[in-house]
C-alpha cells in the first residue's frame, strides 16, 4: 500500500520523520514516498501544482497525504478527497485545486471524527495529530465516510489561466523548478492544438524572444531555451543554468507567444 | 523492524546512502526511517534535541541509529543504550542526552565486540564500519550485552534550565527550526502549573513583548507571535515568515515571561 | 530486491518521487535506496565520483538507476551495464567511468527497446519514461538483453591522474563533499605502498603545509589536516569547519606530497 507525502516541513527538523512514525505505528506495511519536503514554507499554490503534477504517475490506489499548511489551528477544516483511482487528505485551503482540476469526480469528506486522531491535539502539528492517524487508518480499510461528513465545496483556487488569441497567447509563470527552469501556464496540449508546426512558435519573456526547441542541448551551454518540459508545460530553460537567475525573472512574469 | 535515522551527513555524499546499504546487507527486512539528516555538521545539541523530540513518537520496539560525531576516531567510545521501549546507537558525546533525560530506566553498553564491525574500520566513519553494522545484527536479534560491557556513566550534557521565580520565568532560545521558529527552554508543562490561564503571559525577546496565542495564524501576515509549539516548547514565530531572521535571534538569546 | 537511486533531481520538485512512482506501479516490492539527489545539475563528473564511491557498499544483487543527464532528448543512448555483481542504468555520458574502472567484466547494452518505455517518451524527462521503466522490468527479471544490443564502447572520461615521482606526487582536488572537506585524487592505496611511516607525508595546498593526521579530532577546533577520508582518498579537512571555505579551494586546486 503507497502512501505518498508531501508537504512544507523541510528536511532539518524531524517533522517528516515523526508523521511517518505515527502512520508507521498504526499501519506497518505501509510503503512510504516522499514526493516532496521542500515547498516553499505555507506556499499552498506551489504545493497544489507540484501534487498536481506528480499524483497521475503514482499507482492506482495511492493514498496522498498533504500539509501546507499557514491555517494549522485555525478553523479551516481537514479534507478527505476520494477521486476515481486515488485519495488524498490535506487541509482545505485549495491544495488540492490541482487534483480537482485532474479528476472528474470526486468526493469529499469534512475530517472531524476525534476517534481517529492522535490526542492531545496541538493547535500546531496536524500533520501528527489529525492527518497521520487518519491516513493510516484509512490505509487499513477504514471507510473515508467514517471520518466525518460530506464536504461540498472544498477551497479550490483559479489559476492564472492564459489569454489566447487569434495571433498570439499571454502566459505567465507560474512555478520555478529546482534548476531554476520557468513554467509557464501555458500547456503543450494549448501549442498542438493551435499549430501543427511548433518550430514556428516564437516566445517573447523579459524582452527575449525565442524559438520552440526541442530539447536543452539544442542551445550551447548557457543558452536560454524555449521547450514542453517534463510538467507537460511550456517551459523556459537555460542549457546547464539556472533561467530563473539569467532572466531575474519570478512567478507571475508575463510571456507573449506568437 | 523499524530502524530511524538521524546523522549530520547531509544528503548531498552518499555516506546515508552507504549506512543503509551496509544495514540492508545484514538485514534485508530493515525499514528504515529517516529523522533528520541534516543536523549542522556536528552540532552534538541540536542532534540530541531533534532526537530527543522525535524518539517518542516511534512504535514500541524501535532501533535508532544516531551518528552526529566530531570525535570520530578519537578514544570516544560507541554507545548502545537499551530503554523500556526502544535501543539506541550513538557516539558517547552527549548525543543521548535528551533521551536519558526522558527515559528512566536505561542500560547501556560500550560498542566494543569487533567481530560485528565492518573491516577494515576507518577513523572517519563510525558510521558505517561500526554502528551500521552493530545496528543491522541488532534488528536481527542478537543481544545488546552481546556488543560489549555495560557502560556505567556515558556522557550526558546539561541543557541550559530556565530559572524560575515567583514573578517570571527567564529562559533561552535552544533551538532555530526550518522555519526560523525560535524554541525555548521552557516547557508547555511548566507553563500550564504556573498559572490557569495562560493568555496572560507576556514574552519579552530582544525587546519586543509578545502575548502567548494559540497558533501561527492568531497574527497577521508577518507578524510575531509567541505559542506552545509542535515540540512542545515555547517558541517565537513569525506568521508564514522566520523569525529568527525579523529578530536576528539565535542559540542562546535571552527570553523573560511574565 | 534493492534499487539503489543517483540524480541531480533536487529534492524540491517531484522528480525523484516521479520516478519511484513509475518503478513501484511495475514492480511493488522493490526497496529503493537513495545514494544521492543533490548532485551539482547536469555535472556528470561529480556523480561518476559519488556513484564510484558508493556502490561497493551495496548488498550483491543491486540494481543502481542513475539519471545526470545534460544530453537528455539528443541522440546519447541509455546503458544498461552489468558487472559481476550489481547492474547499473545511466545516459552513456561518462557517468558510470568509475563504476568501470572498479569492475573488470561488464557488459554493456543499448537501452532502445521502447516495449519496456513509459509513453509518450518525453524529450526531457528520460529519467520517467525510459530509465525507471527500465530499471523496474529488469528487477522483475526480464533478461538484460531483452532491452536493447550490445553496446561496445561506452564513454568513460579519464580522471585527473596524480603525477608520482621519487620526491613528490602531484595531485590536485576533485571532489568537495557536503562538509566542505577538499578529496584529493590521490588515494589511501598510493599512499601506502610509498612509504611505511604515513605520518612523514607533508601536503601542501595553497601555500598551507599540513601533515597526515589519523582523524579530523587530532587538530583544535578550525584547523586544518589532512587525513584519509572516508572516501578511500587524502582529504584536507578543518575540524569542525569547511576547508572549501578556508581554503577558498575548489576543484581542480593542485596538491603536492611529499
Amino acid at each position: 500500500m503507497i502512501l505518498a507525502f508531501l508537504s512544507d516541513f523541510g528536511l532539518k527538523d524531524p517533522y517528516v520523520g515523526i508523521v511517518k512514525a505515527v502512520m508507521l505505528g498504526i499501519n506497518p506495511a505501509l510503503q512510504i514516498v516522499d514526493i516532496s519536503h521542500q515547498i516553499a514554507p505555507q506556499n499552498v499554490m506551489e504545493g497544489s501544482f507540484v501534487l498536481g503534477s506528480a499524483f497521475r504517475e503514482f499507482p492506482i490506489g495511492t493514498t496522498f497525504l498533504n500539509v501546507v499548511d499557514p491555517g494549522v489551528g485555525s478553523q479551516r477544516i481537514g479534507l478527505l478527497a476520494v477521486t476515481e483511482h486515488y485519495t488524498f487528505l490535506a487541509p482545505d485551503n485549495g491544495l488540492l485545486s490541482m487534483v480537482f482540476r485532474y479528476s472528474p469526480k470526486v468526493t469529499c469528506f469534512s475530517i472531524e471524527n476525534s476517534q481517529y486522531f492522535r490526542h492531545p491535539v496541538s493547535n500546531t502539528f496536524h500533520g501528527r495529530d489529525i492527518f497521520a492517524p487518519v491516513a493510516a487508518h484509512l490505509t487499513r480499510g477504514v471507510a473515508p465516510h467514517s471520518f466525518g461528513p460530506s464536504c461540498r465545496s472544498p477551497v479550490r483556487f483559479q489559476w492564472p489561466e492564459p489569454i489566447v488569441k487569434d495571433q498570439y497567447i499571454e502566459g505567465e509563470v507560474i512555478y520555478i523548478d529546482g534548476f531554476g527552469n520557468l513554467v509557464l501556464n501555458v500547456s503543450a496540449d494549448l501549442l498542438r492544438h493551435r499549430r501543427p508546426i511548433r518550430k514556428q512558435f516564437r516566445i517573447n519573456i523579459k524582452g527575449m524572444e525565442l524559438s520552440l526547441l526541442n530539447t536543452y542541448s539544442d542551445v550551447a551551454r548557457g543558452e536560454t531555451a524555449a521547450l514542453i518540459g517534463s510538467y507537460g508545460y511550456l517551459e523556459v530553460a537555460v542549457n546547464q543554468g539556472s533561467a530563473a537567475e539569467v532572466l531575474a525573472a519570478g512567478v507571475g512574469v508575463p510571456v507573449v507567444i506568437r
